[in-house]
């Protein structure tokens, strides 16, 4: 399923039998003391992987830099823009068109990444409608994130280096959590930080927005499958409507 | 050496003593039969992997995706626009200057991004300055591939899926090459290509410029290893210099 | 406290005394047959007139356009891009910085807009960074607007032409609604519209997301005034720093 | 007429009925003492509501801000770039040219917006070339303005706040004007002014560029009737032929 | 005078002595059947080098392109976007301001460069306030222009291929005029040109804005010659205040 | 030949019959003591001529500004972007195909200018692919030029005001070398220059890089000569593809 190990004389015929491609973004920012710099990557790598097999889907090699604006003055943070995003993921979306690919499903596993993916999913709308492209961020997973969850979120949006978090990277890359270093984070989160640029050194001084220690590999297990569920129907009803649609179009051109 | 797998709470001292940042960057993009979509990507990993170690700096992960403009009709490949690399990449080197790195080294694996490596590295020399931005698409290898090639290059400047490379992929990720399925690529190439727009689908089919046949681990041991003497010793001298000029000003700082 | 009906002669003495200048956004949109196309504009006008009296601040001219690109293809719907909304709001909270303002409130009727007030504010902290930015849309409502519906919210995040801003009109702008008119909008709103760009005709041939009907003067009194209390209040914070931060500065000045 | 207080049920009828939408564009901008900041705006305002009642058109909400860079420094100044302006004015009119509209008439009350909107109609007419796009600022009127004036213009191109502009404003927008503090404003215009970037402030104090104190609203009235019989006639024959290529199409498609 | 030819070992101190680059440019637009295309370059460049004389400046290379919109569609005329010119003059400028000059003046031949002219201008006004820029398009002619011509302008603002662009190619550039050629244009100028885009196929087949029999070297003569006056007075007094303030400042450093 | 001095009643026919159009660019740089800083200027004008007469082309005015980065620091150096180059290229490739222009050679004197003319020539390829670019810097020279120069070359890439330029000079533009005041540059070369941004003041104080002394017309005349057979051959088959191809439109145009 990886694009990369493919070569070029066999992976037409592929293309043309998945029709889809799944390209993982993440970033590299700080993710407190128990959790590694490219946790976003490695969660949005595995899932999408996991998704590919669901789905016989390709997945392309990860994008590993992201926007993280909030958290860019924590160390080993590396922001890149909203602009350079848009660009990179846009040229990437026509490129796989003209390759063949009907579907583009990015799989996100940083939020401060999802201004640039909604915008560049719109202009690719316009250029290559064609091509349906999804942006996920683990949809379907706000009942069941509420079920399992010990503690109240910190916030309504967002979810950092906690015990929600933590439990994804225990179920899919458990080899790179210390659940020795975790701590609780108990960040001070004023109704402001959703009104006016808020760093978020201002609220935090561990980037852990809440309590990591109560983190579980089963947790994290119940949340990711529900998602793998709600994303893997997506893509596959998506690819039984082309699948229609193409037997459709073939029909009327034996028509004619 | 790997950035991705360090947290945030132990980055920073490593920062202030590695003082420098390695970024493979590659593409994906049609290597023939016999070598896989992501080459460039796994020659400029693990080529940077072997530097950081050689002079004691961080690797960042790698940036996967490349300007192919050339080979973009090639199934497989994937193109992204030079302003969408040149953003990305000053974008990151202002992010890594604010880390505190003072060197920023680009191991690329792939000729089309040359022109946007140069460009964003002239960007950032006049945004940050002081930081040392270094592009490497193995420097210092002239002589010492003339010396091992048995066939004569086909063009002046590309070298592509032929001897050489797949020389470098033999040594460097020899499990994703599968030489039974190396060929004679034998492309025709016009003076034109060098003076007007030239997809290369006008000069092979196979993209294999070169006789992949010949290709062997020891011809592209010596030219790797040359390669990373060459790039070891500039990152090595420009840290010594760097640790001159800190002592001098930590020197001047103690006498006011 | 309208800005525009002031004159250059006394403006100055003015600006250094209030600090703030509010700027309202609102959008022109279908809202279905009981809400007029300029729905968010009179919201945001008459939202930013009331925080301006309780503040003592400046309120400038509305701009009316906004970015709606879910609802663009409904008859009376104009959309601008987020682009054209972030050059010109950047243009204009560099222009009252030089003018002597340092706080910029931006009072926003309609949530299209929010992806481009909050990238604006983010490009003003760089460039202006002692310009304080707010960007508000009905901040602080999440719990009363729970207790004061009796309906369920068609989605976690819109809200629109619904019981919540058909009673947001009644206080503010009742003359502009006709009740007689109002539906209970239904819409079918699908998974998918959060994963992949999907215009709102796939959802709704009314653009009202909820039951209108349902909507009361009081509803949207008691929200608004809640939203009031928080948007005053923070800009009252903000003005006492400020009035304590300058203070120090001159007194650190007559020191010298 | 105005636009904003329709709703999406009745105005796709009406847009096919009325064809033309006129877009009031200013700025806020020092007049001098005896005249709002808003004067462009105001006067931008009411002259597109009397026009559109000569033309049957719709009024689109004012668009406030405009390019001020000559009176940035007076104190009550807002400026915007012409880049902001170009992209707001062409996003608005393909939103107008998709709602079915085919003229696009802007009434412009601020000479320093000529040039964005020229190049904004430049960039609409090849984008929509169907979409007519007038750019006014008081047409026809250069013969009846040195009729009516009593003293020599300061300036062969520029107006402001003298006057002329004065009158306009006592007969558009009387309430808003305090004629006991009109004053001769002298300004020292050098030839310079016209070769090299001049503030206004290195020619005058008071951004009166003239007498104001022998403005009338009868002068106003004879300059601005004027204007408004030019620019209706320009409107009302494009609807005019309009209507006949629309009916020219209709027919060659009956008789298809 | 010719920068061009001046070489780098002697050049530096004459940049400290002229201090005024000047810039001739131009277009390639169709001037009717007795005027060359590259009318506007050669006036432009001449007038330069005239001015140059005049004023101990030195004259840089002709920039040949200009933006034509109005007469693109004419046989000949080359367009270039007002994006173009303002990029390439911003350039310039900057660059010249590194090299040590002080003022810089551009002439220009073709009425459709002022807007990117004065755009340019005020770029550089803010981005290296030290260096005057001047934009010059036959200054201070107004006067002597009415009492040398014959026949009345076709239009208030432009002169194209006339009996006065005409009279000054007579004067600055005879040899490339075929009075035998020349003709009376008499276009048909409408009221609408003003105010909406108009491309002049609409108004002329010849693309002579007038009657250039008429022309005669005599009349460009005094036209060119005030010009060059008013010119060559302002960049004259320029110098004279860049003197006196280098003065200031080296006697100002003295003291120190 | 000159296209500017054609006018626009005779040009139209004479572009139908040549197709081609030669623009020339060069730069205004340092060349050391014996070379004009015009000198990549003159080159590429005096080259484009001989070529437009042995293909019977039209030749452009010159384009006279380049990207001279590397000596953008040298007296008399004057640097513009890659994106003023890149506009303006792309903006006169569109006009010159509206022409009906099918063939547009850019002959390029200076090599800072590479990268801009392959990047304008590929947008190019995409918005008018039916409009065959060229960019010409001495094609098919590396052989002869190796026969006749007597000292090595300073930079596998570089050439620069050496041997071999000042050749060209003596043999294109002789009367503008001063050969009393040739010197041997001898610059100081280091590996990292290829690696990372390098102003040439880092290698040379005489930008001079080679032995100029050498120089002689009959170097130049070889290698030019050479160089204008490889451009002429080029043009002149596109020319006669050109012309099979219209022959064959015409042909099933009459059979149609």
């Amino acid at each position: 399923m990886r694009f990369e190990t493919e070569n070029s004389y066999e992976v037409q015929d592929k293309i043309r039998q998945f029709r889809a491609a799944i390209l993982p973004i993440g970033a590299v920012e700080a993710h407190g003391p128990h959790l590694p710099l490219g946790t976003d990557n490695l969660l949005a790598e595995r899932l999408a992987g996991r998704l590919a097999e669901r789905t016989t889907s390709f997945v392309l090699p990860t994008l590993p830099y992201g926007q993280v604006w909030s958290l860019r003055n924590f160390p080993g943070s590396i922001n890149v823009s909203n602009e350079a995003l848009i660009r990179m993921l846009t040229d990437i979306g026509e490129s796989l068109y003209q390759q063949g690919f009907r579907i583009f499903a990015i799989v996100n596993g940083h939020l401060g990444n999802a201004v640039a993916l909604k915008e560049a999913a719109r202009v690719l709308y316009e250029r290559v409608p064609e091509l349906k492209v999804y942006y996920f961020f683990y949809p379907g997973t706000k009942e069941v994130t509420n079920e399992v969850r010990e503690t109240a979120s910190a916030h309504g949006t967002y979810m950092h280096a906690d015990e929600i978090e933590t439990s994804y990277m225990l179920y899919l890359a458990g080899e790179y959590v210390d659940m020795s270093k975790a701590i609780n984070g108990a960040p001070v989160m004023t109704a402001e930080a959703d009104c006016t640029p808020t760093p978020w050194e201002e609220m935090t001084s561990s980037a852990v927005l809440g309590d990591a220690t109560l983190a579980t590999r089963e947790k994290g297990e119940k949340i990711i499958e529900r998602s793998l569920d709600v994303m893997a129907d997506m893509l596959n009803r998506a690819k039984e409507r082309l699948a229609v649609e193409e037997e459709a179009d073939s029909g009327s051109k034996k028509q004619q």
